[in-house]
């Protein structure tokens, strides 16, 4: 920096002023070109880097997908890093006023689509742990990988509430409940942003995929979610109020329509409720194909010229992957006077400020060393194993788990050896880019025992299940990892799977195919006990294995650390103290099954209906090894005021013989709300862990206002009224007191 | 009448000054009374006759539901009429004013609680003959037939749009076109109330269940229907505005809530919208436990009193059947000064002119002989006959329909020979008092071959099944009645039909129950060919059947005629010209399958995506005996006014060798709507008559506004944009020219 640079280069002056100092310098097409990114990799069409190089200089793209991704052109550590650092030169060194790029990425559990990184439980494994600190830990150790291979911004966290099972995006989420999505989409971005986004170890998180995307019409990706603004703002928006809370830097629209609009091209929501109303004051960017979905199957627009004007007013900033198009349209839009110049230039304004922050003037290359020594580090993988470790979720066990490592262990399915089912969807797609070990390789590490292997089926086709069966009739016991695969969006895409459209998983059916089924009917019928270990992203309709497996152990994707994890939990090495973040049904016809669903009449009475919710798991569900009792549950205080604080006490007791992990989960309920609203909902947990025969008072502290909703009209209320606390099977209740009128 | 009576009693006085004068007369709370109604019957708790003579004498309730109910008291035609007149007369006779009573009835197709009576087919039935001037003849047969009660208002039609297959009340619903559904339930309210309500055959009718009731949470009956604004409008509303356009003397609101609002309680929905934009007069009457589930389940009042208070201001007039309490909570509520005496005297009013409308001071008895001449008389029975022959829908046929006569045909099967089951829920219950008779025995009195039965199963349970196989194996076709049986709401009441919660139907599992696939199965299995007749008031879930019968037809509820009709399809008699009001899915992990669902992006591209919707009978499907051709779809204009009419011309010809009906279905789409519209959606249709070798021009006229949609802000707005028309494999477009402003 030299006293004659001009005010944007000079890291003295305040980044306000080096924002409107470079604004004024760009033309026309340099702000349209900020506003828009690129992408390296196989897209429909391909981008190699040199032409990406080239795009960047002809159009002074502000923003790149150039690895971390499906698609993307590289993957191998030093390939990525040669490659960012090839384009940010060529930002700088070759355009006009030396912009450096924004490089994103979709590290959404981990960064996980470049090889050798540290591969988190995907999020639904993350809220399983019920913790949101440890996952905090994790969202900044995929922030460090993420910053060491030169991106600045990742596409997370989903902030999206899976009401809806089928959907092929629920591995992405935290579950059903609002309260336990939103604590950990604001971990996620704490973990992910840092304290302050200038420091070289964060990066920008995107809050995704505003405002509701996750409980489409049929299960389908991308169908309209039509819900009613009290279901919108009480059960979608939580987790968006705790990542703009938290400071996210960046929000996401949904594909979906809600209301007849697309959430890309709607005004309401991304400038008068996100903007105006939550306070949001960061950058949204669109997601892949947002905007030209608006005239190409939306259908609301003529063509892309009508659908940039229409996501430009409504409150869009960035147009991620548009390329060349999306900069020609904004340019013309502006020379025809059909967009204000000063919409594009408040979008420019927050592009420029996040990279002057993100000190990308100053500091824009990455170093290949540092690249490859923070990839995979012991840190981060143990972190990861230790999340892997804190959701497993035990469904079943008749006591033939913990195993005690002297027995011949059978070991098939088709999620036994597959590191690549095993991380799952939004991760590199190919075993030998992938750390860790599979489940089977994690138990021949610990058994002292024979291990026999067999795969038996793979996901959807039976293979030599006869030489399977045989060989579990002489073990003694039968471990089959089932479920499903890697998937992304609607359960592809085909040319990565080599799959058929509508071949399982698909959103029509939630069961196990035939293949795994018979698979495990055949074990069973030997008379081996059979443990099932489901690697999987939804929560399947198990009904089979509920009843006749001997254990029954929820996975999750748990990633590159999660074989290790599930053979622990098998072996007792770690107590399961996972907790399931979203019910599991017994039948599609029983769909959907919300633990937090409103009351509501019975019309032809109490006795006379199937129960509302009726589940074959609940939210909530998980077994130990050892037995936790809870008593003596109490309040501070009876009465308290609706911004006040109630601190849930109550004694909890390990009375097993072994340690162990509980989640202590507290239910609230209002006794005559104003509006329609659940019997129960989670409003707060802690998760504690005991050695046998220790006992120990555990206070969770709850916000009032967690036991509130938004009233249309009124906003986010908390009424004078008398509300339920439940924990386990112990009730207390205590009164908000009256402040100001309530009718 | 003489000059020295009160004006209220003089038939020369305008109504509205004899509604005031008879109001200004009354005590408080005599109107209490008047705007709350008792019941006979069996509820809970019994009312006999003289109990509820007692109570009008001591609370002067205006309104009583003494039969044409579930559980009524009386049922047989000569009681009935009796007890009507004892009420009525202790009404005029014993209470200070003498103001008579109306009598309302739950005649939601045909008057069918009542002994004797016609019934006609259920509503999903109905709106399967395409033919709503049909339907409004059997409404005003309806009408008739109630009026000879001594009833005055119908609590239907039913006009909730059938969203959701799994809910009990499919049934009653004219499935799932907001279009479709509109039309019915404005020709059954012209049917019902005649061109004047003063006429003595008309009746007042009911638009339920306001405004959205039919797409419940999981199916549940009750449960809420959060959608958004959007879908509410545009799907669920339409029929309601029909009614009102209509004339419908009255509304009821849903027992469910919506955007977190029990409809009975929610003054936006029963004040702001409903009267205050549509428009609507009448008087509002809770559904039966509308009021006390505020408190009861609800969970959004306190008690009685409270849900009393917040019914009354959100727009309800009339308490149907809440007896002594809701009178008492009036009064209270008006004395304490917390609610307004002049909101009470408003509903006083919208009764008291329904009762001089009607004739009730002048002339408030029925004559028994009148009453047995009109109910299930010959003409009644022959419309009740035809409709429900224009209801049959032929879902597959493989050449095996219509039968010769001369076959040795075997019947079986739960619904063959069950008149309950045939007529459906909503009915009296009793075979013997029930008009009509079944399938089987239909089919007995027109075979000119051995006619061969046996049940072989119940609904749920297997009944000599080998018999029934053996029997089979000796016919020549095998004519099986499935499907459902007698049920109201969520399968109940288990109190009439003996059966346990969850027992089948329930709304988790749309498939046939296994004693019923069994016998089928079996069947099938004998060579003989089989035809599936389906009695069922929801579209199962058939895909067995859909393979392995040769001929399956849908005869929904089809009422006391239903077996006629049935019989006559089978043998030829008759053409089935009905077609499917509502698609029906392949299985419980495809719903919902709608036709008119809105375009949405595919994630992973078009290939990638399992069909939105891919029934296995969509929407419109039906078959015929013969064959039609259409051809030459033209339009009238071209470019056409907002406010204008489309007609769209074309030519059908029957190329076979029968007389039969076809259903001309005309769909259409808008190019590029401001918000995400269906692709496709009905907005027109006719059924014509064709002889074989008839070709005919036939043109639907169809007003251009129903190819608009409700817009959040700006109401009904047809764009000036083009737009699709689609008749079978035919296409054509029209653009509607620009009126004001569009942006």
């Amino acid at each position: 920096m030299a006293q004659d640079d001009p005010p944007y280069r000079r890291t003295d002056q305040p980044t306000e002023r080096r924002v409107e100092d470079l604004l004024s310098r760009m033309t026309l097409e340099e702000k349209a070109g900020q506003v828009v990114g690129t992408w390296a990799g196989e897209r429909g069409e391909t981008h190699d880097i040199p032409a990406v190089r080239n795009g960047i200089v002809e159009h002074g793209f502000g923003s790149v997908a150039a690895f971390g991704w499906a698609g993307a052109a590289v993957s191998e550590p030093r390939e990525v890093v040669e490659a960012v650092n090839d384009l940010q030169g060529t930002a700088i060194e070759e355009t006009r006023l030396g912009i450096p790029l924004l490089v994103n990425v979709d590290a959404v559990h981990g960064h996980a689509y470049v090889e050798d990184a540290t591969v988190f439980p995907n999020g639904l494994g993350a809220a399983a742990t019920w913790d949101p600190a440890l996952i905090e830990r994790s969202a900044a150790a995929t922030a460090r990988e993420v910053r060491a291979t030169g991106a600045h911004q990742n596409y997370a966290p989903t902030c999206d509430v899976a009401r809806e099972p089928r959907w092929g995006r629920v591995q992405e989420t935290h579950g059903e409940s609002p309260r336990l999505a939103a604590d950990f989409a604001g971990a996620k971005v704490r973990g992910l942003q840092g304290e302050e986004i200038d420091d070289p170890e964060s990066v920008l998180a995107t809050a995704k995929h505003f405002p509701a995307y996750s409980d489409p019409e049929r299960g389908q990706d991308g169908a309209p979610v039509e819900v009613s603004e009290c279901v919108l703002r009480n059960t979608f928006l939580p987790p968006f109020e705790a990542a703009i809370d938290a400071g996210v830097e960046s929000v996401m629209p949904a594909y979906s329509a809600t209301n007849g609009e697309p959430a890309h091209s709607s005004r309401y929501l991304l400038t008068e409720r996100l903007r105006d109303e939550l306070g949001f004051d960061g950058h949204v960017v669109a997601d892949w194909s947002g905007v030209k979905q608006l005239h190409q199957s939306h259908g609301v627009t003529t063509g892309w010229r009508e659908s940039v004007r229409r996501t430009r007013e409504a409150g869009l900033d960035v147009g991620s992957v548009d390329h060349t198009v999306h900069v020609e349209k904004l340019v013309e839009l502006v020379e025809d006077g059909q967009l204000d110049e000063a919409i594009l230039d408040d979008s420019v304004r927050r592009v420029l400020r996040v990279k002057f922050e993100l000190g990308l003037f100053e500091d824009p290359y990455v170093d290949v060393e540092e690249t490859v020594s923070t990839l995979g580090c012991d840190e981060h993988r143990e972190l990861a194993r230790k999340t892997a470790r804190q959701s497993m979720t035990l469904l079943e066990n008749d006591g033939i788990l913990p195993l005690s490592g002297d027995e011949t262990v059978f070991v098939g399915g088709p999620n036994a050896d597959d590191l690549v089912h095993q991380v799952g969807g939004w991760s590199h797609h190919e075993a030998d880019g992938l750390a860790g070990v599979t489940v089977r390789e994690a138990i021949e590490a610990r058994a002292a025992g024979e291990v026999l292997y067999e795969q038996g089926a793979t996901l959807t086709e039976e293979r030599d299940v006869d030489d399977a069966v045989e060989k579990a009739s002489q073990a003694d016991v039968a471990v089959l990892g089932l479920g499903e695969g890697w998937y992304i969006h609607e359960f592809g895409p085909q040319d990565m799977l080599g799959t058929d459209t509508g071949e399982w998983p698909t959103r029509s059916e939630l069961r196990l195919p035939p293949a795994q089924r018979r698979l495990a009917e055949e074990i069973h019928e030997t008379g081996t006990p059979v443990v099932g270990v489901l690697l999987t992203g939804r929560p399947l309709i198990v009904d089979w294995l509920a009843d006749h497996a001997d254990a029954l152990l929820l996975a999750y994707f748990p990633g590159t650390e999660g074989g290790q994890a599930v053979a622990e939990t098998l072996f007792g090495d770690c107590d399961p103290g996972g907790r399931l973040p979203i019910s599991i049904a017994r039948s599609h016809g029983d769909l959907p099954q919300l633990h937090d669903h409103a009351r509501h009449p019975l019309t032809l009475g109490a006795d006379e209906h199937p129960d509302s919710y009726d589940p074959l798991y609940p939210f909530g569900h998980g077994l130990n090894y050892t037995t936790f009792e809870r008593r003596d549950l109490e309040l501070d205080e009876t009465t308290v005021r609706p911004d006040g604080t109630v601190s849930v006490a109550m004694t909890v007791e390990n009375v097993g013989s072994r340690p162990g992990e509980d989640v202590i989960q507290v239910y609230g309920g209002q006794k005559t709300p104003s509006r329609v609203r659940p019997e129960r909902e989670l409003v707060g947990y802690d998760r504690v862990a005991l050695d046998p025969g220790e006992a120990r008072t555990i206070e969770v502290e709850i916000p009032v206002e967690h036991f509130g909703f938004y009233k249309p009209g009124e906003g986010h209320v908390v009424e004078s009224d008398t509300y339920a606390v439940t924990v386990a099977d112990m009730e207390a209740a205590f009164t908000v007191e009256r402040v100001g009128n309530r009718d």
